[in-house]
């Protein structure tokens, strides 16, 4: 069987030196990939090992590792490889932004497209909420990104504003290209309770027909600790307290799928 | 003699999970700091050696690793390391972020604010350019920076905008603490002229009373090439072509500033 396993975080440029990154570090993608390769009951041909540009990496010849940026790489390899191989288990645990820069601009100039359509538009009879949206479009327009000779933006710039736009949820588009796919997805808040934890994964889970569900804290996770909440179909879940123990739950639940789907194609 | 360096690069929190991060790998101050330890003439006592947070490190028991992250973190260890110790050099190589995040808006926030101002002071005498003026202040104010319970914005915000501000210049505070020791500085610029590279390079020596300053072009940046100019005070420079050469030429050209003081000191 073929895998793709995506970890790490994505990294949105700002220009040739700055970007928005998410600090993932990749060690839980690192040890699915591990427990995958070690367990008796998979047998793993290859594993496309998608990640961000720091991320550590799980070694094996058996592993491709295909390092990417920004979520627009992460969106062609994603769809690169699931058009091209039949794979029989996704797990997306890429921490990925979801925002990348539309356009850059500065207070000074928000202040002269303001002034600007006041005037022009004073003779006209709009509505304050209507005037407002039109100064908001022409404001953060791409056209309003600061113009620069070089691919850095200076330094001398006061009051920067970053507008940002969304990316494409990838995870969406797992089950479209290959519907019979296993999907593991993976859902990380702040500080939340229990119940929004599990509701806000399980919510995932449905929408994105994912099979299984990852549900995580950051305020739980420390260098030696990584609570996870696996959550099935069902919704009924797992709680898991190390990177390990999540990994080789994760690979015990993909092969009980396996399982279980062999054994009802068997009784067809 | 003790030294101090800065390498890698700075990283500003958005939130939890997401940060604006200068993408640095660490590997020139690095090469500066080993360069400094194998030099037969620098009798190195202790490296203070400030860097970012995925910055490759050089490794002696005479460096002293203290990682940091923002750069409020930079200035604080900056400073309470020069005003504790006497160090003879100060290596600034890190790339220091000009902007820290200052507050968290959207579009329709931004849209919103004007409207309601639209509202407010239409029966007052503003001209178009004091009322763009007023908008913009309360629009990105950090009163508006979106609310949340959580320290992870939910992805569920479109159109986000980041407002930032400029950082202190840190390299500016360095002789202004200790006026004797010997400050090299560096510029990095994307895709320009030797002249504007030089003239940048030489201007920042200026503005803060650098004794060398390393000017590079992101253009001339590869794995295993790094064009640098080391610009000294007299506005000559000496073109250098890997980080090896650069650290080499950083080091005998301190030696030399050594020898001149003492030499000065001797003849008075």
């Amino acid at each position: 069987m073929k895998v793709l396993i995506t970890a790490g975080g994505t990294v949105e440029k700002i220009d040739d030196v700055r970007a928005i990154s998410n600090n993932s570090t990749g060690k839980l993608g690192q040890a699915i990939a591990e427990a995958f390769i070690k367990s008796d009951n998979l047998s793993i041909e290859k594993i496309f090992y998608i990640c961000g540009q720091n991320a550590v990496v799980p070694l094996s010849d058996k592993i491709d590792i295909i390092r990417i940026g920004g979520v627009n790489e992460l969106v062609t390899q994603v769809e690169r490889i699931l058009s091209m191989e039949q794979i029989t288990v996704v797990i997306h645990s890429m921490a990925v932004s979801d925002y990348a820069v539309s356009s850059l601009t500065t207070k000074s100039n928000v202040a002269n497209t303001i002034s600007t359509c006041l005037m022009q538009e004073a003779e006209k009879d709009y509505s304050p909420v209507k005037l407002a949206a039109k100064i908001v479009d022409s404001a953060f327009d791409k056209t309003s990104t600061i113009k620069s000779n070089t691919n850095k933006i200076s330094s001398d710039i006061d009051d920067l504003i970053i507008v940002m736009k969304k990316t494409p949820k990838v995870i969406s588009t797992i089950k479209v290209l290959q519907p019979k796919t296993i999907l593991v997805g993976f859902k990380l808040l702040s500080n939340v309770s229990l119940e929004t934890l599990i509701d806000t994964g399980y919510s995932l889970l449905e929408k994105n027909s994912c099979d299984l569900v990852l549900a995580n804290d950051l305020a739980q996770i420390t260098e030696d600790k990584h609570v996870g909440y696996l959550i099935s179909f069902e919704k009924t879940y797992e709680r898991l307290e190390t990177k390990f123990q999540i990994a080789e739950a994760i690979t015990a639940r993909v092969i009980d799928i396996l399982e279980n789907t062999k054994h009802m194609n068997e009784q067809k």
